[in-house]
């Protein structure tokens, strides 16, 4: 077969780049087919003039995110049906959060799958060229940077995050400061240092589905409160820490994940006098505060907390991107004794490089302007799917009318013709989160999440649409038999 | 007071630097003398025509290394006992792992101290224009290198690991490497993964201080195996396998830290036998392998593995950089299936940028043409250590001969007399890894480790005779009353 490519020396993308872009162009225009054979590496390195590494880089480039298939001795294919991307094979096994991640994660950069799954900034919007400059300018002092840095973070990065909290009305010290890699591992080390193996402790239903694995990891047991409109369901929450003595009750209180909702100022004052009444941590996840798109979130419980009950986790990772693996723990320094500890167990700490990088960028008012850039867009998208849900959806099913962060919650009624919606819409070619991952207790409906983050408005318009002809046409089909607990799978 | 401070902006050297840099100059040449007061950060700004923030990162810079010292509202002041850096106030503290790991990163970059405690590679050595030169390289795939990426590695780079791993006689398929945050994450996952809470597991004595902290926090009871020059003492190990039934054993067979020692090949295949034979696995940490000064190491265990009873870690930190903060676990997928969870628990995955960027140096020979560049370099620090320890250890005290890696192991008589030398060198300005805490049952004598990696010839040969004084003179002493006990601390 004869592939048309062309490269250019001169331009600011490495040539390896060069080929697997284009490669990816002639398959998703439909002119590389499925199961068409590339050239061999040795053919295209000579055709193309270039060294076989360069080649081989762009074929592995193509194979990891799904694009082709490589087999010893038998060559390069167009990957057999692409819009069915690898982990779709294992889309029969049980729905564990940890592969729900892993497939969140893959989808996210799979071929021929436009992803309303991961709630990921879109980072064709990252300032990339402020970014690089940075880190070109760490060049002058690599022997630094590329040295073993405090387990505790760069001392310049957590003065730089001091001042990014100081805009979420937290006064913090860098000594209380933990830098981390994002809010995941902050709430690892959350669930190692401050409960046992064993341990009851409180999350919303529904709640981040990266804890909910991190608490079977670590062995923790997770009793569900209820959100309402205003936040968690405080009269559940007393009864539970009555009966079960928590040991914290984890919480995203401004832009919920998978809600989008935000607490009210006086459910937050009212969270906090129950914690310091009976005696249990609030672990506060504020990761989308910034990401409002009306008012602002009112102030996080971290800010208003008098009782020294609050634990604060927040990130660049939806702000910024994801990347960047950095985040923040912010705690008393007694607390920090116990979490720098574990942090140096896990992995001794973060780059240097990439924390110095943060450092300045933050510093130069890098994230003020970046947010002051996108919030529009991302307001404009949350606008484009609430609209689209409210054209496409048929009645019986509603949803959350996010007023920040990346993600909607859709609740749709229990029957078992809904039952494979997350399947027949890859079968489509669109990635959405199924909801059962996201709780811990089971719901008397069905639930899915979507995100807006990182698709254009049209984009989230079609993927609605297309979710919104499958649920008509699904309810429209004559029910099956329905045998309770086949189609979901309870987390605890 | 006046600070003559010249800023060239044309250099290739950030402005805050330029200020930090001669400011850490005029400390270090006793110009500022130690108490003495900064100009405060609005009055520097205004004689150097910076901004403020400029000035502040350059006091942030050298507060972070302990150069000076901020209060607020009465300035910033030249470090009052510079030679003393600010963890020496903690040195009467128990010697736990953590304190002692602590100590070693921070005296890695304290002013005034010069480090024979860590066992880094001399940073003023990276290849820093082509490493930056790949970092630049991926501006072009921003939206891709700062997004999430797969939990158990960039393809890329594992295939690059995969080849980077033949040069060990290992043939590891990408499925069987798992990316990890240096060797350190590497072992915490193997420490979670294949042992429970209360388990015993093996570990050489003396072992990496690392991997003990890491067992401590893990719940895990480590037991010694003593190590003769030919490696681990195979009849202590049977005993201890027949009669604890061990999980693991976990071993540095190739210049083992802290000793520097290589086992024997025919050692090698006895415990490959022996863990066949009882049960156990081996968990093989080969970081220092690569840095051979005489004869290449044997083959790793994992290469002589038939049995498949090898768990494997690498990293680049000795080799190459530890602020990468990248290395890789090497196993079966089946265990993999294991590991990744738990990786996806701790932190979701490793920077996709500095991955790419690893992947690309890897590629293209980067490893092998620094390796062969500071090979020579470190082989001669290593002489120059034996040497000065020849020429300056009175009679009984005696050293390892390293072969390879950067640690040297002295043991001394367990004299009272001797139980602080690590205070008495910090006092002259050296910083000394106390033997103890590399121990897991007490020894007879007393150690110290001694690297040799980071520091020019003289400078070591310099520190060596620094000891050699104090140790003499130590000896010549009275002997006070010992108490048993109070001078060391055992670990478990």
């Amino acid at each position: 077969m004869s592939l048309s490519i062309v490269i250019d020396r001169t331009a600011n993308l490495a040539i390896y780049q060069q080929i697997a872009g284009q490669i990816r162009e002639e398959i998703g225009s439909g002119r590389l087919p499925p199961g068409s054979r590339l050239p061999t590496v040795r053919q295209m390195a000579e055709q193309l003039s270039v060294t076989r590494l360069t080649v081989q880089n762009a074929y592995t480039e193509l194979q990891s995110h799904g694009w082709v298939e490589s087999t010893v001795g038998r060559g390069t294919f167009v990957g057999k049906d692409i819009q069915l991307a690898p982990h779709l094979a294992a889309a029969g096994q049980p729905l564990t959060p940890a592969a729900v991640i892993g497939d969140i994660l893959h989808f996210g950069q799979a071929p021929g799958v436009r992803s309303l799954a991961h709630a990921s900034p879109d980072l064709s919007l990252f300032p990339a060229d402020e970014f690089w400059a940075h880190l070109a300018n760490l060049r002058a002092v690599a022997d630094t940077v590329v040295g073993y840095g405090p387990t505790q973070g760069d001392a310049m990065l957590r003065l730089a995050l001091a001042e990014m909290l100081r805009d979420r009305d937290i006064t913090a010290t860098p000594g209380e400061i933990l830098v981390t890699a994002g809010v995941t591992q902050a709430l690892a080390l959350v669930a190692q240092a401050l409960a046992q193996p064993g341990d009851v402790v409180l999350v919303e239903q529904p709640t981040y589905i990266g804890f909910l694995h991190q608490l079977r990891t670590y062995g923790l047991q997770p009793m569900a409160v209820p959100l309402d409109a205003e936040g968690p369901r405080l009269d559940v929450l007393e009864r539970l820490a009555l009966q079960l003595r928590p040991r914290f009750f984890y919480t995203v209180p401004s832009y919920h994940n998978p809600t989008g909702l935000c607490m009210s100022l006086e459910r937050r004052q009212h969270l906090l006098a129950l914690a310091a009444k009976h005696g249990f941590l609030l672990v506060e996840d504020d990761i989308y505060a910034p990401l409002a798109y009306a008012t602002p979130a009112p102030p996080p419980l971290k800010a208003l907390d008098r009782a020294g009950v609050v634990i604060y986790a927040t990130s660049l990772s939806k702000t910024l991107a994801p990347g960047l693996r950095l985040g923040c723990l912010v705690a008393p320094p007694a607390w920090q004794e116990r979490f720098v500890p574990l942090r140096l167990a896990a992995d001794l700490g973060s780059s240097l490089l990439l924390q110095r990088t943060l450092a300045h960028f933050l510093q130069e008012g890098g994230l003020r302007r970046h947010l002051r850039r996108v919030l529009p867009v991302y307001g404009a998208r949350r606008d484009a799917m609430v609209q689209a849900l409210e054209a496409h959806m048929p009645s019986g099913v509603t949803w959350t009318q996010p007023a920040g962060g990346f993600s909607c919650w859709l609740t749709l009624p229990r029957q078992p013709q809904l039952v494979d919606l997350r399947r027949l819409m890859l079968q489509q070619g669109w990635a959405v989160a199924p909801g059962e991952t996201f709780l811990v207790q089971p719901s008397a409906h069905l639930h899915l999440r979507l995100s807006f983050g990182s698709l254009p408005p049209d984009a989230i318009r079609r993927g609605v649409q297309i979710l919104g002809s499958l649920v008509r046409q699904q309810l429209s089909l004559p029910a099956e038999p329905y045998a309770d607990g086949t189609d979901w799978m309870p987390l605890v």
